[in-house]
């Protein structure tokens, strides 16, 4: 059986017919970018994806990474990818051309990046990291900075990381002990220790360019204090050319759950020897620079989570179509000795699948959207509109990272289910994607982080939440005019006017003597947000099907609209939309409405309770 | 940091203050069993699981499995842990001493199997089959059975196994191929091959005795004509030596995502030469022997899930109170330079820890309350109660296995995120924990199996269903006469109202033409039914707690108490008892609640949409 990773239709679905990307190449920043040009670019990603990466996917888990000496050995396999990923021009997709990007629309990008990382999750992370890396340089670089390092990032002939992490610090970021020490040439030498380096090392590229987060002597304590330097594995003169190696040294890889392909690496700076960098951006402003690349990394972590899900969402529902197991339960009732029937007729594998559809769904949608408002407040030349999208990407974002990479883990929870005792072992994909997955729950940002990010800066932003709830209320006004949707569009008006008073509540209670309660009900409040956002996308897209599916299909008949829709693929598409928002709207937002009360009541028992008696 | 894999504090409560185990011992069945026997049992198993098998746990993981030409190696250690069991007489804690167990009461084996497989889930699966296996033979065996092989497996001496799953017969028994020939001498010639075998081949013991399923020749189709055979690895001869190799013949072994100390073996019976096997109980009756072991092993698999989700909160609890990570949100407000605290002080962790530890709680209260109903059928001279506490047994099952198996995931899920990025990374046991707990939601009849259980057979047993709404109203009703617990009791009481209405509402569907859609809410109908029961017995536990925690705390005053509290360890346990109990019901009941509105309403989404609109 072959593996497809993601539904092309669906992808196609929601840049087309329900986001409208083709809009995007009226601004001439994105003029290039009709249709058919998207089109081509989805369909150049699928084919690498499926038929050159996926294939190393199993490969590069079993072999992993090889640590000797301080050198790191990627699984072998992935040198060949990486040759073809480059030769395609795929590391730097949105970024300007003139330093080696594709300038694509981010949703563009999404799309081709929906077939990479389900394809090879762990291989996707080193060239996600360079880019990450370059666009830093971009950012915050001086022109030389810029012309030493970024065309070959963004052409993937170095590689980029991002030196974060230290054993005392994690999430918090402030405590980095990390030093720099000005040199009178104008560099840096920089001491320190940084652990959990994605492709902190490797046998990829010639060179590995680190931006690394460390402390000026002297510089105030906690965030405040902290700069951002440019450190290369080998120095680049200013000609261009290769210098002496910096003392960056590999101490050691991660022996981890998942992405086994991914060197996870502890990495010692001016240990023994001189290790120089340069400032990158100015002094002390280095956690603004890397809040400002924030969003667009979390994004990124979204979609790998999501794209995990998304692979063991088709796998599943294409072993389930397949593996004959059991018998029907009703034809059971009359005849002992019905024939056993493909899995996917079981009613409880049919719940198991329509859920893990309707998340795929939800979070493929949410996750373009803001690819999508990225792309509108780049080219939109309306300072309200380009702020209201702006502030779109800044609220959606921890949910497009916190609640996406939780819900892609649930899913690949169900995905490996539907595989009974088969899912539980290496033969099948499905293990490995619940691996891999779990890793995007904790990176960039643990997701208690998001949930804190959401609700103690981003519920702040009253006109960022208000323009979106009035964006959703859009949709629910456009569904309550279609027949076969308006039964269940009041329902998610409700919830919609619930989750409103929610975040009233809880702004209130985050500036009262109760903060605390407030912070322990964050990781609830991120939750019923995306359970908000995926309703809101999940009845867009019924809405967008609606009347397409009306004009393709006749009958009203239930049993003749049956047989009409199964001849028609189309028509199955549009039917599969409308079934989704149904089932999440009946079986999903009714236990939202719970989660919403529970909130409401900020009960104080997790604050309240004495340590002692946690037990232990 | 040492690791305690359980929380002894807790065992005892349960054991003696909420389930007064000792009271069993009033029985001549029991009259050993003691409250001081029963405690050294604890602390015998307790000291065994954290000094010896603990330290394989990890080696365990790491070593796997060998597999060589038809042979299996386990782990090395786990020979020396597997003589020292032996050597403790752990093999047959409640079987019959006539044949070699300790005809120990099923809840003080719980409570040494509680620290037995929190310590190494993967080794406890070879002693735990044997045990399954030993049963059968004792209930369905003839004499000559009992006397060749019960006293050796009940020892450890021999080894057992169930073969059941074939390729194309996992949840579906009745499909199996694997057929059985009567010989002149009364044997049988088995032929078949059988698949995920757990310890069907290893050389911890000498011999391994196969119970099989198989169809004599001739036999109806289906699960009517499946009956049960007794294959010895080595055959054993009527004066009890061992005589020539059967042919039963290892051909792989399966790599999986986790319990790689277990080998899960695919066997070929009577593939070349020779397989005999001897009858096992009644022909065409393999199945119902299978069912009545059914229960036993199910609830034994509920607590191996439930074990890894005991250490995992243990870990996480002792991780959180030494791990210094970020600073006290309420302190930073008012000063940013404020010290790293603790990472048990942060709300959102406490909320994890709260959660962890709630169902953890209720976890270990069912698995042992279903225990004690099986002592007490077993001992009562009074007919309707032994009736009752079978009926008890038989409806908890399901969800000791299907519910408690899912929550354990989802508490291993929390532990492996408070340790961060920490808890992906093989250093600590976190990510291990996740892995090896993912099988139990498979094994022994898959979840979705436990739910159909529940919804198509437990559901119809009126009278044990009414019994066990009639128990949990006793509780209830004490917990009303309590300050500190009459203001939530309503909310349980309403809640197992609309439980009731459910069941209900649920009976009448899956009789009516709508079944299908009553079987596609038989999962989300087990999910209400096991948060139903952790209210229970975390309610059961606070009525226990309440009038102890009033005697030893005397203030009023909030900090008065809470001083109190921190000073006296025994307060601070019924404390916790007393938030486990409110925070359930305040954080997780309203969403329950949620839940059975979606049950009521019993939308027919899953059954309805097309197969095609699944789309992949």
């Amino acid at each position: 059986m072959a593996q497809v990773i993601a539904d092309r239709r669906d992808i196609d679905f929601v840049l087309h017919e329900q986001m409208k990307a083709e809009e995007l190449s009226r601004h001439r920043k994105f003029s290039e970018f009709n249709k058919k040009t998207v089109d081509m670019i989805v369909t150049e990603a699928r084919n690498l994806a499926i038929k050159e990466m996926l294939p190393t996917q199993k490969i590069g888990d079993e072999e992993g990474c090889r640590f000797e000496n301080g050198k790191v050995a990627v699984p072998e396999c992935f040198h060949r990818i990486y040759k073809l990923f480059r030769e395609g021009e795929w590391n730097a997709m949105t970024e300007p051309p003139e330093w080696g990007g594709q300038g694509m629309p981010t949703i563009a990008a999404m799309a081709a990046s929906d077939y990479f990382n389900g394809s090879n999750h762990a291989f996707m992370i080193y060239p996600g990291l360079t880019l990450g890396a370059g666009n830093l340089i971009r950012i915050f670089g001086t022109e030389k900075q810029k012309t030493l390092f970024l065309r070959k990032m963004y052409t993937g002939e170095w590689g980029g990381t991002m030196l974060l992490t230290e054993p005392q610090a994690g999430s918090d970021v402030g405590a980095l002990t990390t030093s720099a020490v000005k040199n009178d040439d104008g560099t840096y030498s920089i001491t320190g220790n940084k652990i959990f380096i994605s492709g902190g090392e490797n046998d990829l590229t010639e060179n590995i360019i680190h931006p690394v987060l460390a402390r000026i002597q002297g510089a105030p304590p906690g965030t405040r204090g902290i700069s951002l330097f440019l450190v290369p594995k080998v120095w680049v003169n200013d000609d261009g050319s290769l210098g002496e190696f910096n003392d960056v040294v590999c101490t050691g890889i991660e022996e981890k759950m998942g992405i086994h392909g991914n060197a996870t690496c502890s990495l010692t700076l001016g240990g023994k020897g001189k290790c120089r960098g340069t400032l990158l951006g100015q002094e002390n402003k280095g956690m603004s620079a890397m809040f400002h690349m924030m969003n667009e990394a979390r994004l990124l972590v979204g979609m790998q989570g999501f794209s995990c899900a998304s692979a063991s969402y088709m796998n599943a529902v294409n072993y389930a179509r397949t593996r004959i197991q059991g018998k029907n339960v009703l034809m059971q009732m009359s005849d002992p000795n019905a024939p056993s029937v493909p899995i996917i007729e079981h009613p409880d594998v049919r719940r198991q699948l329509l859920t893990m559809k309707a998340y795929v769904e939800g979070m493929r949608s949410l996750i373009y959207y803001v690819a999508l408002c990225t792309d509108k407040a780049k080219v939109s030349d309306n300072e309200e509109e380009k702020a209201k999208y702006k502030g779109f990407v800044e609220v959606l974002t921890p949910i497009a990272k916190g609640y996406v990479t939780d819900r892609a883990f649930d899913v690949c929870n169900y995905g490996l289910q539907v595989y009974g005792g088969y899912g539980y072992i290496r033969d099948f994909p499905q293990e490995q994607l619940l691996r891999d997955c779990r890793i995007t729950m904790i990176y960039e940002g643990a997701n208690g982080i998001q949930a804190m990010d959401l609700l103690g800066r981003k519920l702040r932003m009253r006109n960022a939440m208000n323009d979106l709830l009035e964006e959703g209320g859009k949709t629910i006004a456009a569904a309550k005019e279609i027949s076969g949707l308006k039964d269940f569009a009041p329902r998610v008006e409700k919830a919609a006017e619930k989750l409103s008073r929610v975040g009233a509540h809880l702004r209130k209670t985050v500036m009262s003597f109760k903060a605390l309660n407030a912070f322990a009900y964050a990781y609830p409040f991120m939750e019923v947000c995306g359970d908000l956002a995926m309703t809101w996308m999940l009845l867009w897209r019924a809405v967008t099907a609606a009347p397409k599916l009306e004009k393709l299909v006749g009958a009203t008949d239930f049993w003749e609209r049956r047989e009409e829709i199964e001849k028609n693929k189309n028509a199955a598409f549009y039917e599969g939309q409308m079934k989704s928002a149904e089932f999440f709207i009946h079986n999903i937002l009714p236990i939202t409405m719970g989660k919403m009360d529970v909130i409401l009541e900020t009960h104080s028992g997790a604050i309240d309770i004495t340590d002692v008696s946690f037990g232990g």
